[in-house]
């Protein structure tokens, strides 16, 4: 398995791999690289003949007051978890190979990105669908692989693809979690072990709110409650927001009649933390 | 030659072609082809094994009060020009093949698109930038072909293609002239006999304004304004704009002092059209 850090080299590979007649993943990451990930690798390596994952940490796609300067990064570490995952090539470009300094194209998904971390991080989604839209031209793969903890971000990249064209099949793959629940991220690393014991209050109040939609609660306001009241037990927490959506345009919703994505943002301290699930109704 | 009006049957001949290792070509039109057209689908074939020309007046690039229900359009003609340039297909779709109705991503071009026609026609340039993206991803083109016309079209494409990493060569086309002068353009149906005589000032004045620029002359304003009195001889025009600009950033320049575009739009009547020069000089 190979790290290249350059457009041209990346290019390189899929000639020749795309005159062997093979299929191409792209597993795009920001690195340091968790067993969600690995999820997303393992997958693509059993679904295509040929998987890169791209490591890049994307600063177009963090705010000025976010976290892009302390971002964890161990390439040592990732190159060993995309070995073992079966990847074939890290792509792994420096900013400047990514970006010219008097670049001034974006791509923009307007409606789906007002709500939820596109109202709470201007400019993220422009960020992401602008450097996913580059990386997608670059590997030109015939799937790319995302998870569905970035609930959002996989619904915008959907749409994107579906209204730009793109020859390609976007795959979602579920949530993978710690033993206690806790939603793997690579944030993580940024909670002390007060914080790291308070997190668990995102996937508690979610398992709260998914046994009363079960119990058959159809109130978007009173669930909302649910997972408020749950998470404001801890005392380092403090709720970003709590969304309760129509899954495919991400519009609110107030009574629970279809498929709706529940979706929450807490900071723990100062780590901002997502977590989500859907909960599936049979359409009338 | 075929024509087919679906994204699907593109791609099957892409594919198809691929398979045989051979280039592709988009020569991206609005149809009602003309001289200017055909020397682009010309050179396509030239420099590729095949050509596909797309034929899309495509609605987003058009302003509110602007000419979209009166475009000209005639297929079997445009057929007839493709297949004598030596074109392999027409995508002719309709709109609601290329756009869903709850569409909400566009591609923007910042900076470049301030100016010119950018400014006067708010939303153009997304619209192009957009609809050339989607053609872009369903083409996949090794080459696309572009009059110098619309320079600033042709810049803003440029830019795109770099800042999104497209693997496409984008070749601009030198502008074709009636034999009094007038450039091609589909709008030129519209003139009156009397318009049609008046429009020739458009290219009066470019010449007039070279002809000052080949003499010495380098004060931005004096080419102007030369520009600007040859174009208001004349009854039925109304200048929209003149600009000359840094060919590259198409930022205004006020001395002369490395290559230039001079670009201008006039409407004669309610006709708007435009032309333009590069006056190349030497870098110091």
């Amino acid at each position: 398995m190979d790290t290249v850090k350059t457009i041209k080299e990346v290019r390189e590979y899929i000639k020749q791999w795309r005159r062997q007649g093979l299929s191409v993943a792209l597993v795009p990451t920001m690195g340091y690289l968790h067993d969600g990930h690995k999820s997303l690798v393992e997958r693509a390596s059993k679904e295509n003949h040929r998987v890169i994952v791209s490591i890049f940490v994307n600063p177009t796609q963090f705010g000025p007051n976010e976290d892009l300067d302390t971002y964890p990064r161990d390439l040592e570490h990732d190159k060993k978890v995309c070995e073992s995952a079966g990847a074939s090539l890290i792509f792994n470009p420096e900013p400047s190979e990514m970006y010219f300094d008097d670049r001034c194209t974006n791509v923009e998904v307007e409606g789906l990105t007002n709500g939820l971390c596109g109202a709470k991080r201007p400019g993220h989604f422009s960020g992401v669908c602008t450097v996913v839209s580059k990386l997608f031209n670059i590997v030109t793969p015939d799937r790319a692989y995302f998870g569905e903890k970035d609930a959002q971000q996989l619904a915008v990249i959907k749409r994107m693809v579906r209204d730009l064209s793109f020859d390609i099949e976007i795959v979602g793959c579920p949530i993978v979690r710690e033993k206690d629940g806790l939603a793997k991220s690579s944030r993580n690393i940024y909670l002390s072990k007060e914080e790291r014991q308070e997190a668990l209050s995102l996937n508690r109040s979610l398992r709260r709110a998914k046994k009363r939609l079960k119990d058959g609660e159809r109130d978007t306001n009173i669930i909302k409650k649910a997972i408020e009241e749950e998470i404001n037990k801890e005392t380092l927490s403090k709720i970003d927001y709590i969304e309760i959506i129509n899954s495919e345009d991400l519009k609110p919703v107030e009574k629970i009649e279809k498929t709706v994505l529940i979706a929450i943002a807490v900071f723990i301290g100062k780590t901002r933390l997502i977590d989500n699930f859907t909960f599936e109704m049979e359409e009338k």
